[in-house]
């Protein structure tokens, strides 16, 4: 089945970089875009989180000089390019040859392009935020989060015993378990700026662990998977 | 003495990132520029090299896909910008806000400005073209190259016992001394082709290692330094 | 009084090109912007429109080939820009060296900067929706819009005997009387995008005859003016 | 024949806006750059001039303000890219999405596009000197530069009766009846500074006059051609 439905990913940084540079989940990632664009005739659009990288070069400022959050913002985007560029170096030989940083420049390449690789483009705003703006300037209806979690949960599970797993729900629910507003530093399963957006444009947003391609795979297929369905 | 000279300073990598980030030495160039550029009336313009963290992501991307010479290029460059970045952090309250990538927009920003942070542009050249490219636009006739060593010699100390240290040097002898191209993985004291340019616009630089901070101002204040002094 | 207030100004095209370059219209410009800056230490940024030389560009276009929404927009963005690059020029002593295009580049010039001139920036939205949003991202209260009208009227005073001028307008009743959407000839006083955007952040719409500089210095100064004012 | 022979093609302002924009000559350029593209395999890099609307700005901004070189030539680079956009326009179909204004940004644009359009970047240098770096990055050996004249003299021959015009001529004498340096105002049939750079490059330019396509088409033939070519 070709359908050249178009797919906005979001790979987390800890992903990419947990400490060091994770090529086996690189390597694994190749594979699964590869067979979803050449034999299911699926689109992607990949934007890269900063991890580790974005990490250590915030520390090492830290310990130099006092720091505005528009300079953390700034290493982490640098730290994203960074990443980005090499997913579109694995990607070589099928990727878009830009890597765009600002969410506009996607309306110039060519809507048969099957896979384009983003990263940050500026302070204030995550890459999730980056991402449901792509979604929406593309006009795909699906993005993928990937991080190292299995499934969002009620609370933190390793705080609180009754936290329970979560694998379907609305946005209005969900984002009444996440923060109102966002800064660099912020943890939360998925940007509350971005997630207003997405509840707007009726995106849906599957938010899954990146060591399990198959739970990937089982999504874009329509199966029951592991991990945590977001929609309207 | 308030001289309002320009001086363009490359600062290698292996300077910044010898393995991990080396804040001590971040510390110490915070301290001598800002000297430099408060009592002395000197303006400076600082590019980064990649270190330790292009590598990384070289040799990363390489375990994963066959690399091609731009992709080495690609991933040294954005880590001349992340690199950068971490320098325009420590430098915040002096520095231009927007961090120059090509060299042409150098010309956009006011003379009077007292430091610019620079970094890799595209593939296909050094960050000591840049360098390069950067003193013509704004008149300067001096350039300090930053590395880990203390002299050029006349061959490699380490496999040559009769090599000897080199004070001061013409251009064309010195060009005798290194390769005739550039490419992404050469080592050479400075790269060829921006040797070739800086000869023909009579331009100096001073190649001076990085750890020795004494050294970079009394070269700045025209005393004897170690290090290779390199002129027309 | 020195109030450092940063007021956007949108500079309707049929004021700069009505059908040449209105040199009168822009001498009388220079003098209203620099008397404000210099003697009120008000700060501005104006943008351009397109006028006759959009016009006449996307007439051209039109006689060789079948057009796309699209282009049209981007021969009116390029009019714009040669437009705005005309107001820099007339300014060059007192605004920022560059023009701004990408309303997020305004996030980078220093706020004490007084003037700043802008021009179109993308496809699918009018130069009011990026005054709107510049006026956003620098924290103004106030736009004001020059056009070739004296007010907004109830109804077009060309058709409609009965239509009445508008002297002050909520945005909610404002929003009536306009469009619900926008496309690149459309004839609205104020952009409906921009308009919903504008009462979203709680803007001031000064709506005035750019011929009419006494008119804008009255409305600076707090004073009653001929225009039409649109707020929350 | 397809060749695939990439070919630069610069379109001197003069021919696009003669006084009012010429649709006519627009339409020939057109069918002319169709069918070498359709039916001969050439792929073609444009780069469009300023003509009458560049002289407009220059003329009014210069009624209002003193100017400095650096604005007249910014009007005039708008200019170019207002004309770029036209041709941009007029060439949907088979044209690069996004008009080049940077000649590095060519070398990201696959080497199969069919069509490229280009204009101006910066000041201090013409659109003559953009397609010579243009033809320098992609390897281009023809540079076809379209005016309003037929012919190089090897003098004025409104002034000077006894000049006599050129069909064919070498750099080194060439250079000879051309000033030395470029302004924004300067009149010479090609840049003096590009034809330096186009030198070095071993570039042919062919010089024709733009209202006659045949000619074009006998110079890409090889066949004899109404024009001057200058070669090493």
């Amino acid at each position: 089945m070709h359908t050249h439905e178009t797919v906005v990913m979001s790979v987390g940084g800890s992903l990419i970089v947990p400490d060091q540079i994770d090529t086996a989940f690189l390597t694994a990632l190749k594979q699964l875009v590869n067979h979803q664009i050449v034999t299911c005739g699926r689109h992607f659009i990949i934007i890269a989180g900063g991890g580790k990288t974005a990490r250590r070069y915030q520390d090492a400022a830290g310990a130099v000089s006092a720091l505005d959050p528009e300079d953390l913002d700034w290493m982490g985007i640098h730290a994203t390019r960074l990443n980005g560029h090499l997913l579109r170096t694995i990607f070589r030989d099928i990727a878009h040859p830009v890597m765009i940083t600002n969410p506009d420049d996607i309306i110039d390449i060519p809507k048969k392009t099957p896979l384009i690789i983003a990263a940050g483009y500026r302070p204030g705003a995550s890459t999730d935020l980056r991402a449901v703006q792509i979604a929406a300037h593309r006009g795909a209806t699906k993005l993928i989060n990937l991080s190292n979690i299995d499934y969002v949960y009620t609370a933190d599970p390793r705080k609180d015993p009754s936290a329970e797993k979560i694998e379907d729900i609305e946005w209005a629910e969900f984002r009444k378990l996440i923060p109102r507003d966002w800064n660099p530093g912020l943890s939360s399963p998925f940007d509350p700026v971005a997630a207003r957006k997405a509840e707007e444009l009726g995106l849906e947003v599957a938010i899954i662990n990146g060591m399990s391609p198959a739970e990937i795979e089982k999504y874009l297929d329509g199966e029951n998977f592991v991990g945590t369905r977001v929609h309207s």
